[in-house]
């Protein structure tokens, strides 16, 4: 493998426009989250079982790239790398950890999904757990679910009062700026869904016996919610989206587009640091001598 | 998939006698290491490309099991499973990891590696950092190396008084009859190499530049006491399997056969557990119903 970090996923592949991708996503100026499609497929020309023949093929690249990082943190390479994952009931978090940070070696990925705090959390700032799950030099973080709650159901819900709410978006970036420079890459993607298409996966969950388990009936209350939801990303995203921690809003409709346009994120990052295999810092001669000789 | 938990893995299988192996695996009275050869494959009656088929073939039932296992504990069912690797350096612990265990959703899987211990957790008993990392309901964790490294390198290397690791074996047995007690199912595995393929092995990390981060010098220093380590490993292989936490000594020349011999060892713990979808916990017409008014 080259070492050079040349990202040169997808060159070959026409259908694959992945800067191109990238772009799309990305929230800037103006961002509008009602003018994002749910069923879009930005960068990406092809059907289902192109996305899916890609997603395969670069399963294995991201994998390998993964584990160049982590051999640079065995040798003093400090930087690592964090997934957020926010969206919607349904739209497909779990799905992405399986499929496309399941590809990587479970020794190079520290996940954690965030669920309703404890007292022992509630007793802290919003951000001390998050803090204490961020992951170690040549690892990649994956938060499923985050502090984003805090400003996503937290102001849906009203859990705190409205400037307290008003006040964590700037607790964030702050936070945020502090992890990227210790070295940290923060790539956030909100899964976007449509109302019709929650429905539909509620709808299976609600058929399928081997789906039970899946659904609460408090994903109801929050999609009655649906438009204060969007409300609350929209602010999210457009106060939160930085250079050092930028969103991507990913339409997820289609899941295997949400998961193709999730892996290119990751190999994005891994691919931009100029990887590579790091030297011996012993000297192999030696060595090879002394396993000779044992 | 039934619910009844039959443990069906292999059964159309002529090449992999499945309840052989694992009765041939397990530390008894009368164990005797050395009489285990590295490069043999217990059960397993194909060769390579046989046992890699098998290996890809029960991955999906492996990680379909771990679903249900995990939607079991988000309704109530406590159990869990604890797997510990152990084994020389090169013993394949790692490749266990990411071909057996990664092909589980990273969801359901909590892995922690332990290094030599910190300042911090030499403060405290040699269980405390271990106990730390007890998976959680409906969890399979996963040690790679353990508390065991505690009566193995600390015995070998002699970093506690010879009367302190002695008392260790009973504080270790002591300690794994209250975590089976509280619901968890506990493997252990020692992979088992010969002295000859870790020097191939060892070799190869010398050999090759995207391996040279894998090479630590003091690893021969740890393979110039091969004989210590295996009296160690006799000693605690002896003293601590148990009826509920028994050791599996695996031979490991061949990864192939270790990868499969460790899947295996989890399908037979998940498959015994009777498990089940979990019902409903809401009625399910009234949920359509409100799904169907949102």
């Amino acid at each position: 493998m080259a070492g050079n970090g040349g990202h040169n996923v997808g060159k070959h592949d026409a259908k694959w426009k992945a800067k191109e991708a990238r772009q799309a996503l990305r929230v800037g100026e103006g961002f509008d989250l009602s003018a994002v499609d749910p069923a879009s497929t930005p960068g990406f020309g092809g059907k289902k079982e192109d996305g899916e023949r890609a997603l395969a093929r670069d399963a294995q690249h991201l994998s390998d790239l993964q584990e160049m990082f982590f051999a640079g943190s065995r040798h003093g390479d400090t930087r690592t790398v964090l997934l957020v994952l926010q969206g919607m009931d349904t739209s497909g978090k779990g799905g992405v950890v399986r499929h496309v940070v399941g590809a990587i070696d479970p020794q190079g990925v520290e996940l954690t999904a965030f669920k309703a705090p404890t007292k022992a959390e509630l007793s802290h700032g919003f951000l001390w757990r998050v803090r204490g799950r961020l992951p170690g030099a040549g690892m990649i973080g994956v938060f499923d679910r985050s502090h984003y709650e805090d400003v996503l159901i937290g102001r849906v819900q009203q859990l705190a009062p409205a400037d307290e709410i008003e006040h964590r978006y700037d607790l964030i970036n702050d936070f945020e700026r502090d992890v990227a420079g210790d070295d940290t890459t923060i790539i956030k993607v909100m899964l976007h869904i449509s109302k019709e298409e929650q429905r539909e996966r509620l709808r299976k969950r609600l058929d399928r016996p081997d789906k039970y388990w899946k659904f609460d009936p408090g994903d109801i209350d929050q999609r009655m919610r649906w438009d204060d939801y969007l409300e609350a990303y929209q602010a999210a995203l457009t106060r939160t989206s930085t250079e050092h921690a930028p969103w991507f809003v990913v339409p997820a409709d289609h899941k295997w587009y949400a998961r193709l346009a999730v892996q290119h994120l990751l190999l994005h990052a891994l691919s931009g640091m100029d990887l590579a295999w790091p030297p011996a810092d012993f000297d192999i001669e030696t060595q090879k001598q002394r396993l000779a000789d044992s």
